[in-house]
């Protein structure tokens, strides 16, 4: 039998390809404009859920985008009980196959790629949403996705000046030191979530998801131009804030109303007006004047993971990171 | 982060544990005992089909069965046209993780599994389904399945002979080679197809499956008091002879509806009597005479997979087999 290697990544290996944001922004946007075209196949994520209670899941992501060449599945696990444990909530591999022959080429950790393609596409979306001269960005809960929103938002918009609301002061002062250090941004935390969403061109909800939201964000807060990614779903805002949306936007039409109908999320939002394919592609309008307040609930799908690990791949193999394992 | 070991097994390692034929039946009958008492997670199985005319797959199988405290997922590939390139038809990784934590524990090539588990299921079935005293066996197609099934078959019945065909004398001479020196079998190539099921206890048919059978199997020939595991599903049969059946099992319902509703097969095949879960919990009968045509069309689901992979990790570990990875 023929020789087939495989090349192993773990999360060192990822990080240390050194992805730029920039260029995962680039992937997924491509993987998007795909999908607004209906040239991909991304079947439902089924998903297991070992233990008491049904909080814990593992999904099997399978995408296949015939323009980028790729094909391949995410199998990641989110168990909310391992933070107390000191483990992460997040923890998960990403296999890649030759579309050619199906077989296996490489096997990585993805929760690098799952942190940084998430708000990726915040990011895609905010570029056919928010305002280009968005200067002022609010973050409201300090985590790993409040982090990379950030780095990704910054990519694409002329930043100024992040405002960061968390209930630990500790995770808003992390933010705030990245902010300022990393991405010489003035920043500050701010006491109240208020002030995180009223004076903001730019808003990201990035705390945990919840099914009944602890709607935080009250109407009349989110200035008239505004853009927002809930990250978190609708958990921040409050019935009267999502009334304000004049345009209401997911990355996936079908996974929305999945977790609409059947999970019981996002029972006060808005219709979606459009797909962020449909954006992407032109086949539907982003903003249009720059009065609008304008909604991005994204859901990450397997586009999103599909559109970069290719690149994971490809740049590990040219600087020699990983290890290279044989599958027979 | 703590460290977290993942343990890499190539096809190679996985055949060095050398579990046996014996020790997969009964992991894969305690699947399935779970999944009669319907205390497995095991949601359908999506897929991608990269090419053109949607004759390749590569298909995600998670499943979690709590009493064998597993949970993984399967993401095995089947392309026709990897023979004519000297590629093997199914490739693939199986993928393990903790329980209790969702982490990956361990990556596993499938396709060793996946030809043992198939034959397991094959003669779980038949441990129901076909006459304790069954004496002679009659193998049409003798590739891989062809031989494991033989394989599983001698662990639960008092063989004695063997009737192989294949379109290819070659390939019935492996088979018939295999019984006489490896199982100790009297063993002949039949010419005709239907020296393989006229006469015979139990019938395997394991060709390629095909949409449209080739019937090949005609009514009359299959002797009363038989009993055929159809692992290439209906491809060897004719409507004459699998009106016969007095007995139609299958190891999943849901997915048989679905092959036969949406994909076309089995359109021929009479109503299912009891799937294979329901005959290991004793919740439906199995044979009760000797006159009983009986026929199982198992379909291959993960159940199979996830019952027999810890027993592979845990012997590997135990005897110093494979690489240990770091997911970190």
């Amino acid at each position: 039998m023929m020789d087939s290697n495989l090349l192993y990544l773990t999360q060192t290996d990822v990080k240390a390809v050194n992805l730029s944001m920039a260029e995962i922004i680039e992937a997924v946007e491509k993987g998007f404009y795909e999908l607004g075209e209906a040239r991909v196949e991304m079947p439902p994520k089924p998903g297991i859920h070992p233990g008491e209670g049904g909080a814990n899941f593992i999904h099997a992501m399978p995408a296949y985008i015939p323009a980028m060449n790729v094909a391949g599945m995410k199998w990641v696990s989110g168990y909310p009980g391992n933070m107390q444990k000191g483990l992460p909530y997040i923890t998960g591999l990403l296999l890649l196959n030759d579309p050619e022959t199906g077989i296996p080429i490489s096997v990585m950790d993805c929760t690098w790629i799952t942190g940084m393609r998430t708000a990726a596409a915040s990011a895609v979306s905010a570029k056919y949403l928010a305002r280009p001269d968005s200067e002022t960005i609010g973050i409201l809960a300090c985590g790993v996705q409040g982090m990379t929103n950030l780095e990704a938002m910054n990519v694409l918009f002329p930043l100024k000046k992040v405002k960061a609301y968390d209930r630990s002061p500790e995770q808003a002062a992390k933010l705030v030191d990245y902010a300022r250090n990393t991405l010489g941004l003035e920043a500050e935390i701010v006491a109240e979530p208020k002030q995180a969403v009223t004076g903001c061109d730019i808003i990201v909800t990035s705390g945990p998801i919840l099914k009944t939201p602890h709607a935080t964000i009250k109407g009349g807060w989110m200035d008239e131009g505004a853009f927002a990614s809930l990250v978190d779903f609708d958990s921040f805002w409050s019935r009267e804030a999502l009334a304000e949306a004049d345009l209401w936007t997911t990355d996936h039409l079908g996974q929305y109303d999945y977790y609409k109908d059947v999970n019981g999320y996002f029972q006060n939002c808005p219709r979606v007006d459009a797909e962020l394919g449909a954006l992407v592609t032109g086949k539907a309008k982003g903003r249009t004047n720059d009065a609008q307040k304008t909604f991005a609930a994204n859901l990450g799908i397997a586009i999103d993971d599909m559109a970069v690990a290719p690149l994971i791949m490809q740049r590990a193999r040219d600087k020699g990171i990983g290890t290279e394992l044989s599958l027979y």
